[in-house]
C-alpha cells in the first residue's frame, strides 16, 4: 500500500446552499500538519439519451458558475444521499428533455467523480434507449433549450471548446469508445 | 437566447486552503430570490502520456476527498491563475511520473469544466508524446506510484469501474475516440 498524508481531523467550515464546505487537517509523514478542502455533495446521475435514429438528445442552459451557455447531457443531483442513482436519472431525463426512457432500456455506462482532489461529487451515466415523447417539467430556476446531434457532430464540438462540461465528455466519449453509440 | 436566472450578487463566505467559496444571490422570473453555490477554483491541466509502445503512463494515490485509492492521468492545479495551461501540464507531467515530454510533443486535447454546475475549475488536458525517463519530483504531501496500460486495459477498468476519476475518464475516452490512442 502506497503510504499516504492521513486526516486528523474534519471541520465544517460552511454549509451552502447545496453543498458543505469542511476543513480537513492531514498529517503530513515528517509530522507537520497541513488543511485540505473539502466538498461534500449528496451525489448525481446523467443520460446519455439515445434516439432511434442514433441521434444523442442534449439540453443548453445557462451555468451561473462558468458565466456561460453550455451543451450538456441531461443530468441532475439526487433528491437525497440515498436516492438510487437509476431512479435519479430517470426522472431528470423525462423533466430536462420531454422524453421519457422505461428503467429497462437504461443501462449503467459509467461512473464518475468529478473533482476526486476536492470533493466526493458522484456521477452515475446511464445509456438510455427507446424513448417515448411527453413533456419537460423545469424547476422555477430551470430554462433549458432540446436539441438532437449526431455522435460525430457531438465529437467534434469536443474537440473545437464548443462542449466543455466534464460529464457530458466522460459519458459521450465513453459511450462511443466503448461502441455503445 | 435562453432566458436565465440573473446573478444579482456574489459574497465571499470562505477562503479555504485552495478554493473560495461564494454564495450567489440569484433572481428568478418571478422576482423571488434564491441562493446558489460558487465554487472559485484557480484552474489545472492534465496529461494522456502516451509511450513508445502505446501504453499510457497512470499514476496511483490517495485521495482524502473520496477515501479511496485512485488511478488517474497525471495532472495539478496551475501555480496562478495566469500559469498557461500546457507549461502546468508539462510540470506535472515530470514531477507526478518521472517522465519528460517536450512541450512541442505536447498537443492540446480538450478543455473541460468538471463541475459546471458549482465550481469555475478548468482542466485543459494535453496528450504527450515522446517520453524521456528523468525521475519524479513530488511534493511533500503527494505519494505517487507510477504505472503503464494499454488502452484495452483502461477502457476495461473504466468500464468496471476501476477509474473513477472524472477528468482520466475524458481524457482517456476521448483520446480514443477521436483516434489519437
Amino acid at each position: 500500500m502506497l503510504p499516504r498524508v492521513e486526516r486528523i481531523e474534519r471541520n465544517l467550515m460552511y454549509r451552502g446552499a447545496i453543498l458543505e464546505i469542511y476543513r480537513d487537517t492531514m498529517r503530513l509523514p515528517d509530522g507537520r500538519s497541513e488543511y485540505f478542502d473539502f466538498v461534500k455533495h449528496k451525489g448525481a446521475a446523467a443520460v446519455v439519451p439515445v434516439l432511434e435514429d442514433g441521434r444523442i438528445l442534449m439540453v443548453r442552459q445557462y451555468r451561473n458558475a462558468i458565466d456561460d451557455y453550455t451543451l450538456e447531457i441531461p443530468a441532475g443531483a439526487k433528491n437525497s444521499i440515498d436516492e438510487e442513482t437509476l431512479d435519479c436519472a430517470h426522472r431528470e431525463l423525462e423533466e430536462e428533455t420531454g422524453y421519457r426512457a422505461e428503467k429497462d432500456d437504461m443501462s449503467f455506462l459509467i461512473g464518475m467523480y468529478t473533482t476526486v482532489a476536492l470533493c466526493n461529487e458522484k456521477i452515475d451515466i446511464y445509456l438510455a434507449k427507446n424513448l417515448k415523447k411527453t413533456r419537460q417539467h423545469l424547476d422555477d430556476d430551470e430554462f433549458i433549450d432540446v436539441s438532437a446531434y449526431t455522435v460525430e457532430e457531438l465529437t467534434d464540438k469536443i474537440r473545437k471548446g464548443e462542449i466543455v462540461d466534464g460529464k457530458t465528455i466522460a459519458g459521450l466519449m465513453s459511450a462511443r469508445a466503448m461502441g455503445f453509440i
